[in-house]
């Protein structure tokens, strides 16, 4: 069996003929990456820092290729698979200066105490341990920054892990120049090319063999949260259940004040607007809920606005066809506005749309407060003073933003909402995450199904355990948890 | 529906008639929990450690009536009780001296930077908050540490959520003792009672009360793996589901070593079984494997230090029919050679039993490699050098412990337990686990059902989540997360 990539722009075949792999190449896949998970999991972190830099460097030296690539397989444009590959190579090395410092390994050594309450303290020391193989899911709509070399992989990889990783048959060919190049570079590191691999095909029985197989150990996923639901059964039906790390649905609300309309009315429409069709709507942090007061002219701009707009073609067939399917239903349910934009109508091509209805015909018809991948976006109209039930009656988000005056007082608000969103924003778009230590992308479910982000140098821990080491000679211990320290990683000493 | 409490002593009830707690009672104490649950969370760090420290006062205060309900209800010395009742009050204490400090908040700022690569930085600020309501399952076989107020309970409170806790029906009295202690220390606060409850019952519906409620935002769990199991399985069910974090069974294997019974034949043989019987073998961490050369003083010594032994009844009829099934079925199987110590014939006494046999016929008898709540243990005499594959072959594990002299390189070994175990041990026993930020009390599939830990400091990072704050006035913020930090918690900034 063998599958093609499809070229978005024009729905044509692209790239050469892709194996599918079969169950016991995928196992076999599992079993070489097993084998060598021992020479990764005990590096030092200088030698896992130089990895990194050297996947880094590996990835920046295919960026010819990658872009020629990304560009043909998604239709995005080249300005953003560029940025995306350097958002990429960033991110491996923001986890070399972390993984640097060995602050990751969160060593605590508690000395022997014969005193301590309510019982003698034998020693104990605790660190962070890698937990072995580690499967990842690459998303569709970032071919570089969520895919088989995205924020998932480049964590669990820092964190010491062996990675076995789900291709996105809407972009294989990319895939397989990353693969490529991580390779190069573990070979270069004198570490074995089985530490990652990653698995093709468009037969949905792979998660399943990824999933289930005994030595997958944690999952990373992005996507839809129909699949983060299954993946989630599936490792709770496992005789040894493993954690999910799943990123999936939001639709990072967005409220707009009076004042803030009053402030900044057309700056604010047209950039809800521009944010909503970024990636041709294509973003897990798109604004897919903007609830508004019912102000004629800021509503006329978004209109004037979007009909101004087209977007690229959207990523794979079937996301067109469900975006198209979405809308049309949409468009035809009563009490609710449609506006357009320019359709282009190349390939997986479609026509920008946003709804614009009240609060009482959104909340009795729950597909509008679904989410629809794609360039639109719902704007709702409401009182101001709504706002704190309207939130407290939403799932949970990825995002949710506020968009004010300093005349605003937004504290109840921001009170409702940091329970269901895992980052809220002040006067800002949701669209934009930036990898840096204090993000947070996750939150309440479904936006993920953790309490971890998978975005910024945090996203290490999901894929670490600790082991507690008692009473071990000095010798016998782990370099971090010595005295004598040699790796030199922060030691929290009791 | 009324119920009970049984004296282990003579099987005679003990106590008042405690009213079942209905559905709709349930609901309304996660309701009235969940009104008052923002109470608690906006605490400042120095008003949460004050009402740690109140909670351990009050319980203290209750400390002779605490002894004479659990000491009935459980048939454990009162040593034993008296030594929980200060464990209890220590982790309170010692979860104090974390929040205080303020540093479970991980408090991260990444102020803003327009030369951030690959794309200008937004202002962003990042800490942990806790989730809501919590509901807590406490185990039988601990009634202070383990239980209403054990290190679940004691964590999640210090992570500032409110609680509603499954009383263990094997001692309920016990239970409501607690309850009324941690209600006294939230009136004394200044903070609503109804921040603390617990819930009374035999029925086991009561479990999938709590764990399907839609304001249950997480689960603790100490138990079996067949109600963990079943907790994670409703967790997943859920429209939204939720982390339960589950500590489960352990066969705590230990590996003696030629030189360890050279050097210390004697004191290690009754070591082995003393910890094998401590709190009559109902520890989680009870050495329920001990693999060891086949030396006949070793072995004989283990013997008739168990036939000089009895033990206290067990915690309830069904523990302690379990038990003596289990034995029974054991005992009849071939092969497998059988000691015994004096049999304890007052209520649910038994006789404490062990089980000498080889690899070869314990590997083909899955029964022996299962965890046996009570005063038994299993011996299995093998080559030394078989150690590392039998490992290999084990479950996770809470610990495991190796056994042996300065002669010995446990390196191979070890590398093994590590992967298997979430705290391996050197010359130890496993039963006793410090309260200390260095423990690690978890370990993989069954024996934890997550990468944490249930004992230790570390504990309560289960039950806070991150948020991520974008672009927010210094007046809008939370306090630990301005700049002018009033509340002098570690900011990491960026």
């Amino acid at each position: 069996m063998t599958f093609r990539a499809v070229k978005p722009i024009d729905g044509a075949p692209y790239g050469v003929e892709i194996p599918e792999h079969s169950k016991s190449e995928v196992d076999l896949l599992i079993k070489k990456a097993t084998a060598s998970s021992h020479s990764i999991a005990t590096q030092s972190p200088k030698k896992r820092a130089l990895l990194l830099r050297t996947i880094a460097a590996e990835i920046e030296a295919s960026r010819a290729s990658l872009i020629e690539l990304a560009c043909a397989e998604t239709a995005l444009p080249e300005a953003r698979i560029a940025g995306e590959i350097t958002r990429t190579t960033v991110q491996f090395e923001l986890f070399a200066r972390l993984v640097e410092t060995g602050k990751h390994l969160a060593v605590a050594i508690d000395k022997a105490d014969p005193n301590y309450s309510p019982a003698p303290r034998p020693d104990i020391r605790k660190m962070n341990h890698p937990l072995g193989v580690v499967a990842i899911f690459a998303a569709s709509n970032f071919p570089l920054a969520f895919s088989v070399a995205g924020g998932d992989a480049a964590s669990a990889i820092a964190a010491g892990n062996a990675i076995v990783a789900k291709a996105h048959p809407s972009h294989p060919n990319t895939c397989a120049t990353i693969e490529s190049a991580i390779k190069s570079a573990l070979k270069k590191c004198g570490l074995s090319e089985d530490l990652y691999s990653i698995v093709q095909g468009i037969n949905p029985e792979i998660t399943h063999w990824l999933a289930l197989h005994d030595e997958v150990k944690a999952v990373g996923f992005t996507g839809s949260e129909i699949v983060g639901r299954i993946l989630v059964n599936l490792a709770a039906t496992r005789k040894e259940p493993i954690p999910v790390f799943a990123e999936m649905g939001s639709l990072n609300p967005v409220f707009v004040t009076k004042n803030a309309i009053a402030d900044r009315s057309e700056v604010l429409a047209k950039g809800i607007i521009d944010s909503a069709l970024m990636g041709s709507g294509q973003f897990c942090t798109k604004p897919g809920l903007v609830f508004t007061p019912n102000d004629t002219d800021f509503i006329e701009t978004m209109k004037s606005h979007l009909a101004t707009l087209s977007v690229a073609p959207l990523l794979s067939k079937s996301i067109a066809e469900r975006y198209s399917s979405a809308i049309a239903k949409l468009s035809s349910a009563g009490k609710i506005e449609v506006a357009s934009g320019a359709t282009n109508e190349a390939g997986f091509g479609v026509t920008p749309t946003i709804f614009i209805t009240d609060w009482a015909t959104a909340a009795a018809n729950h597909e509008l407060l679904e989410e629809h991948f794609g360039p639109t976006t719902v704007v709702i109209t409401c009182d101001e003073n709504q706002y704190v039930e309207i939130a407290s009656s939403l799932q949970g988000q990825l995002t949710a933003t506020i968009q004010g005056t300093d005349d605003d007082k937004p504290a109840e608000l921001l009170s409702i909402l940091k329970e269901k969103a895992g980052r809220v924003i002040w006067n800002g778009f949701p669209t934009g995450v930036a990898v840096t230590s204090a993000m947070n992308h996750g939150g309440p479910w479904p936006s993920s199904s953790s309490h971890t982000t998978s975005v910024g140098t945090d996203a290490i821990y999901r894929f670490m355990r600790p082991v507690a080491y008692q009473g071990f000679a000095q010798n016998v211990l782990p370099e971090p948890l010595q005295d004598a320290n040699s790796w030199a990683v922060p030691q929290s000493i009791n």
